[in-house]
């Protein structure tokens, strides 16, 4: 039946063996995702995505981000395709860039100015090195299995990059401040930043909010020594609150990183800073072929304009809120011990007792047959364009994908899918 | 009268000194081009740019070399908007990423994959990462002075850097084959791979063609070695041969990083490979956000039809041609000691006996002033919009310009807006 259900996704797959590295590569591989799960996609729209055979899904992933407002947002597509036409990425910048930098930095507490490149890595990866200039010294805190991209110094995965690239990295524990204090004693008169995701986003664990304690605690270390406190937000911004999320936390952070809905899925990301941080980033060389394009640039101020109006956050809140418990009591209800974590705008589910999660693999599965696309072991995403309907469909699927994870549960075979992969991501 | 005629540029630099690092960051930053360059474009179209106080100028720089095939062209754009309006950065690939590999490993000789990113930078790392990967082994030959994008490993100017950074490098003169065999000695048996640039595009300095017996001698020491050849082709890619322009050579590589002209202007680079390169690139972890959206797919393909179908290069290559004889011709008349280097497609244009740039600077805003922008340190690029009325257009203000030169060479001033800027670019 697959074969028949899938017969185009099949058809390129075997296209794309030929000629892309494992097929497809990065985050967007379904390697390690459920094998019923669809690699090519045709068309995207509002809250929803359809694959190469037709087939339509409600998203959760939302692009692992990007979508913020809605696919296809129609004023925000019309805004990049109107600048497009006048002149994008030219020989000089456009003045639409002094006015993203002037509405991020009305938005985000700490920030006083801000520098746009392409990938969230860039934005990372400039931080770093702002801090370094600054400072003058090298040595750097991160939490364990807190992701900041794929640059040599940040990927999860060693293959392709040698000991040097991770030298001067001090490493913690999330949400621990004596971890944390005793990394920075480790880094002792070197330390020049200390880096962090503000909620604790790890593949394949429960995600952690921050307490204040520990965001106030890495403030408090950095101001102590001299160093950078850099939040990276490529993942979480504006999906929690309209600023900084340690901001909101009294730990201003120097630096911090953004990306993903900033541009609503055109390609931006962005570096903000103090002007502490400013001496930083002025010494440093970081650009690139399209870091002054002008048309991502006027998509991304329609966003900015509604991040300050500030309802989109009341309604995905809504529906995040909507989603969890509507779970929790189908779960509860059939007896399974589903888990959700995160804030509810960006929701990871994992089971109970469920270390290859072959529960989840199994209930992910059931989900996407029934045209809901989930994901078993990467926090989720909420739009704006999801609505009482979509989250309606969700939970009528959930409720029969929970009955038959019940049914199945204690026959399951291992997942022989992820087993082993863990530490390849 | 600058004041005057440049009103909306320096309000504009006013409002960008508050929110963006040094007014402005990275290659399009003016603060190292003669005072007159306007800072920011309103517009652009075909060959023209615009800035915000309404000047037109022919545009030589082609924004750093993505526009190939003029600015807005229409059938690039029109294929871009139409994929964006289906499906852009989804949460699966579009098949058109499939089929932009298949295109450009049919164009290009020694390319069986391609991995598509953003930045010339994503694609130059990556290639270091996968040579490392396939080789189990650490040192790379760079030529000195290569530009290979702005990631620590690479970037230009060592602010926020660490020696970690620039570990496992090794440097050799471009063109120089004795200086390459002394560096591979130098890496004895740790060598991963050569990195270079095809055409030598030093900024500051003539460029260089590659000799055979180089590329060849790169070849041949990668070979003995077990070491993968790297070719950047982010600047050069189909502005010179519609190929790599080493496996013209006979020098094929293992890997080469495209960027700019793929995609006229929207936001693409990409790594090709062989076989030999292809467990590197399979084992290592590189991703980012839009490194999967659809949209400069769609219009890198039209590109990768106009690069197969050739009519772009001789156009180019004519224009070009054009433009340096009769440049030369009217230098020649002026006596002014005025030198042309690298290809036609991507001139450098220097003189003689100027050390701190003083007469390229001068005849640089002479240019300008008359609606020609040229660089004085940067080689420039021709693209196919560039019709004989801008040729001839740039012919008679060139006359004018060297003549204004000739007259005034005697009695310029130092040029103090470079003096002591060469080790900061």
């Amino acid at each position: 039946m697959l074969d028949t259900l899938n017969s185009q996704d099949s058809a390129w797959r075997q296209r794309a063996k030929a000629v892309l590295p494992n097929g497809m590569y990065g985050h967007l591989s379904t390697r390690l995702l459920p094998e019923v799960y669809p690699q090519f996609f045709a068309r995207a729209e509002g809250a929803m995505i359809w694959d190469v055979d037709g087939t339509g899904y409600i998203d959760f992933m939302c692009a692992f981000g990007p979508n913020l407002f809605g696919y296809g947002d129609r004023e925000i597509d019309d805004a990049y395709i109107a600048q497009l036409r006048i002149g994008d990425t030219m020989t000089g910048p456009s003045p639409n860039m002094v006015q993203l930098a002037e509405a991020m930095v009305a938005q985000v507490s700490h920030a006083e100015w801000a520098l746009f490149c392409r990938n969230g890595t860039d934005a990372t990866t400039s931080a770093v090195m702002a801090a370094r200039a600054v400072t003058k010294k090298s040595t750097i805190l991160r939490a364990r299995g807190s992701y900041h991209g794929t640059s040599p110094w940040c990927t999860p995965v060693q293959a392709g990059t040698t000991e040097a690239d991770r030298s001067h990295q001090v490493w913690f524990d999330y949400n621990d401040v004596e971890s944390l204090r005793a990394a920075a004693a480790e880094a002792g008169g070197d330390l020049a930043a200390i880096i962090a995701t503000p909620v604790n986003q790890h593949t394949f664990l429960k995600q952690q909010l921050p307490t204040a304690d520990y965001a106030r605690a890495a403030r408090a270390i950095c101001d102590a020594a001299d160093a950078m406190l850099i939040t990276d937000e490529v993942r979480s911004g504006f999906r929690v609150v309209q600023d900084g999320i340690w901001d909101r936390l009294g730990a201003p952070p120097d630096l911090s990183a953004w990306g993903k809905a900033i541009a609503n899925g055109h390609c931006l990301s962005a570096l903000l800073g103090n002007a502490r941080a400013r001496p930083g980033i002025e010494q440093i060389f970081v650009t690139g072929s399209y870091w002054f394009s002008a048309a991502p640039l006027a998509a991304s101020l329609v966003v900015m304009a509604r991040i300050k109006d500030g309802a989109y956050l009341s309604r995905i809140t809504d529906t995040g809120e909507r989603l969890r418990a509507g779970l929790d009591e189908l779960a509860a209800r059939h007896g399974v011990g589903f888990e959700q974590s995160g804030p509810v705008t960006m929701p990871l589910m994992t089971f109970a007792d469920d270390p290859d999660f072959r529960a989840g693999y199994f209930w992910c599965a059931e989900m996407l047959k029934q045209g809901v696309y989930m994901h078993p072991w990467h926090n989720m995403f909420i739009n704006t364009a999801m609505t009482d309907a979509h989250i309606e469909a969700t939970l009528a699927a959930a409720d029969r994908a929970f009955g038959a994870l019940k049914a199945a549960r204690a026959t399951l075979p291992p997942n022989t899918r992820l087993f082993g992969a863990s530490a390849d991501r």
